[in-house]
């Protein structure tokens, strides 16, 4: 199934619907609850606000998850997932601008990425139940300042800018995350295509890993990582400027398409 | 004002309490509201579960945020703050228990902190007006896992684990932070004690720091980084053990009391 989130005027603070067919079927209550259809239907083109499919309590992410990023950025392959966090107030939706920071606004690159949507509480749970803890997937993008990045060395800030977490517009349930390909878009040009299984770390091992001694809590959104062709590794590099579209595309989820703008 | 959290029959789901002489004034809604007192009044020593203070959408946090602490940990003094965040989940109130991780046993260590506690929305603020976005400060211990700090180089799951962000019992309002002392107590003995005007970066430059691109929201908690004094910077090395108990002291604001379990 296919969840959309999405404010109108009937909906001011919000509404999910489910996604049949270019019709959206508005729902009651949660996404997590069963969901139950209002009767309320419109037609997909007719939004024009999305909204974050959740409101995360974290939003997880992994760094070097796939081995031909790893050799572009120059970093050595991990022996284990690379947990770091973005905050929550960097999170927008489908269609929002991604703002250019005035405090580091030089190597503003991008990362596509699949994301995980957390249904039910996780904690030590093996890599084999791993994903009946999932509700869903969806596009996301993990913005990154380059400069902060490096010159920080803890990542948090490069990652925490508002509007550094585009996730949306859809979750789709009941997906098998090692068959999903994911990719980049800048101005329609392809700048990373790569399909989940050449992560180093599958899905069901990095929802097992933070597992361990740590409680993913519904609603929890996990970044699994970016494949190789980030701006950074081009020769010249290549970092966004406003005026910039970004999509991440991953075939059975959809598209997450953002514009770039100065602050 | 003195201000904390608790549940009881009366109030299962919680509810704010003023602190005067000994006396507990319970209020009605939410910390930041103009605070409203029921009438209700209850003895402070009748309260057996206290709660966090608030429900923060981030804990932000900032490493060797004082010189000794650098020297002793190894680290080069920062030419500017250093972020990092702790996950949210792993929010704990005065009374809770810590629990040793089964996935990093051997080398959990402590850190006493000042926290902040925002009040209002701030985004591009100067340093002069920070501690007007503040509600208030409280006791907080930012517990680490040695090992996974180390070995992840990036800290975010080494200061994630469950129960790793102790914070309270009280928000205190209408504080000047530099002129607090925060102590670290384990089992009675002092392990840490400084000055907070001893820090690299003050409370209102970390907040005008943080607020250059990145939205702080009310709730929003920031660790301000520990005094010198760990576990690991002694010889040899003392971490914490099943049976410790833990006391980040400083004066006017109150004493955050944590025991440390096996898991």
């Amino acid at each position: 199934m296919k969840f959309v989130r999405f404010a109108d005027e009937q909906h001011p603070n919000g509404v999910y619907g489910l996604v049949e067919s270019g019709e959206v079927h508005v729902l009651r209550g949660h996404l997590f609850e069963p969901p139950e259809k209002t009767g309320e239907t419109l037609s997909e083109s007719s939004i024009t606000r999305y909204l974050p499919p959740v409101d995360p309590p974290n939003i997880l992410a992994f760094g070097v998850n796939y081995r031909d990023h790893a050799g572009e950025t120059g970093s050595k392959v991990p022996e284990q997932p690379l947990l770091f966090l973005k905050a929550t107030s960097a999170l927008i939706a489908h269609g929002d601008n991604i703002v250019i920071p005035q405090a580091a606004p030089q190597c503003v690159d991008y990362e596509a990425e699949l994301v995980v949507v957390m249904g039910k509480r996780a904690r030590n749970v093996s890599a084999d139940e791993a994903l009946g803890y999932v509700f869903g997937y969806a596009c996301g993008h993990d913005v990154t300042a380059r400069d902060c990045q490096r010159g920080d060395g803890q990542w948090a800030r490069a990652k925490s800018f508002d509007t550094f977490a585009p996730v949306g517009p859809y979750v789709v349930t009941g997906l098998d995350p090692a068959a999903l390909r994911v990719q980049m878009r800048l101005n329609g040009a392809v700048m990373q295509d790569q399909p989940v299984a050449d992560m180093i770390f599958s899905v069901p091992c990095l929802i097992s890993y933070l597992s361990q001694g740590m409680t993913l809590l519904p609603g929890t959104l996990i970044y699994t990582g970016t494949p190789s062709g980030v701006g950074v590794g081009r020769t010249p590099p290549v970092f966004l400027k406003p005026g910039d579209v970004c999509e991440v595309a991953i075939d059975g989820i959809g598209v997450l398409r953002n514009i770039v703008v100065a602050s």
